[in-house]
């Protein structure tokens, strides 16, 4: 049997499949939230149905991802619009660590280097992330929400409008929690009755995290961070994401807690959350309110996949 | 900003890479079993150390698989060798989803069509994987041992030096179990005092699961098999495997479960077993004692990743 050297044979494969039949793709990740990116430059109808997505990211049959994201063409004058497709069928309007992720593609497909922002239709409006000189990207993740109502939650409002160390009673503890809404609600909490300070390493997260989850005082549930201060201007946290459970990153999550930490009085208001996925920086600015998220977006493999 | 043609700037990104640090890969699985096929056939030292392959099985933060399989030069006289880092660094012997990847993966390189046999020189000895006209692959998985000391367990033979429809409490309850060694140990069970017949998909494996795979019957724990009959020649099982908990598919599990069936005397020695993942095919063959089990194994998709 004849033996060839690995790169023809590579190539061979390649290219004997019908390109009409095939899809070519990048996987990134930010801090381990994965997605599959496409390039849909030439239209603005996605290459893939939400069902073929569904399939796409599957991780023992498919490419595995939490998401596949479509790169196309600008609309009212923006350099690209962005459309994301999650890993059960259903279409997000952003994602804080998708749009990182969807920078660095962008970059990497027109050979871009150095600092650069673009501008970028999403379903949440107009989003411009930077890319940093380190590689990095900035995003701004817009302005939270504080009052009860309109996170929603039912706790009462303690301080100037917002959910600030309010009581709320899980498992026969009383845990001191802050609310917070970046577009989709957080409970925030840095400890209880029994532990002021919480070491995050030590939570049984899937045993507690679902009780706030459903707990009656969030009528449309509720993400859950449950953070440790490591310094004025360094938090750690882990967290149960409404819906997914434990997971590596959460976006919103982070600059959920540093508003909620700076609400407390115990941050200043720049500052490094380290999630289990690796650490973001997150500035809640205090003169337009915005809340700007930093982090990483990078590349794990090209692929090409018959679809 | 100029947007290039998708498939000029994907050829950009791809040739951009240095190829000295890039490994070339397909994946593949047989029935959701995943590994990362590399070709190795200029070297017998692996191109990828068990610490990378860890890296490269992350499901996150890498290209995501149960293992690594690399097709090697063969030795002996063999046509190929196979070795297989699994994803926690590990070097098992055999694996028989992965070789049926294996063949799969062999002939694509060789731009082989039709069936074809070859010879593969594994850590379990000399394997010749079959790949047949509809595409499925045929592999000698060898022979069932029986005896209770071999298997091992500490329950009693019960038949012909074989350890039949034993009793094993589990929870108070009295489970009807028949062991086999498929060169792994498996208890596989049709039902118990309660019911005769199980519905396996009405068990809750994750809670009864680690109970028998450490049972004090079993000082090398076990893995086990829960089975239904469908008809004399079609069963539907789920799998508890030992170490990795439930599973999509347990090629050596499948076999263990036909051999387990033909010595209750409750189906022929050619069936049909249903995986969570997907069918096999399982011949326990009476002249040689030989189990052969037939599957399929398909590509998911073509990567290059920087290492």
């Amino acid at each position: 049997m004849s033996v060839e050297a690995p790169e023809k044979s590579r190539k061979i494969s390649f290219l004997d499949r019908k390109e009409s039949g095939v899809l070519h793709f990048v996987k990134y990740h930010g801090l381990g939230n994965d997605f599959i990116l496409v390039d849909n430059r030439n239209s603005l109808e996605p290459s893939v149905t939400p069902e073929q997505a569904v399939k796409l990211c599957d991780r023992n049959f498919g490419i595995g991802a939490d998401g596949v994201i479509f790169a196309m063409p600008g609309v009212n004058g923006t350099d690209y619009s962005m459309r994301i497709f999650n890993s059960d069928g259903s279409e997000p309007e952003m994602c804080g660590n998708g749009v990182r992720c969807f920078a660095r593609y962008v970059a990497d497909l027109e050979n871009l280097t150095g600092t650069r922002s673009f501008t970028i239709h999403t379903g949440a409006g107009l989003i411009v992330p930077e890319i940093q000189e380190d590689g990095k990207v900035k995003v701004n993740m817009g302005r939270p929400v504080l009052t009860a109502a309109d996170i929603p939650t039912k706790l009462p409002e303690t301080k100037n409008g917002a959910v600030v160390q309010a009581n709320l009673a899980v498992d026969g503890i009383s845990w001191k929690v802050t609310c917070v809404s970046m577009g989709n609600p957080h409970c925030v909490t840095f400890g209880n009755e029994r532990s002021e300070g919480l070491q995050v390493d030590d939570l049984k997260l899937a045993e507690i995290g679902p009780k706030f989850e459903h707990h009656q005082m969030f009528p449309s549930r509720t993400n859950t961070e449950f953070v440790e201060v490591i310094s004025r201007t360094h938090l750690k946290m882990r967290v149960w994401e409404r819906g997914a459970g434990a997971t590596l990153a959460c976006g919103t999550g982070a600059c959920a807690l540093v508003v909620a930490a700076v609400l407390e009085g115990r941050i200043e208001r720049s500052c490094t959350v380290d999630l289990p996925g690796g650490p973001l920086e997150i500035e809640w600015r205090e003169d337009d309110n915005l809340v700007y998220m930093t982090g990483p977006a990078e590349v794990v493999f090209y692929g090409s996949i018959p679809i």
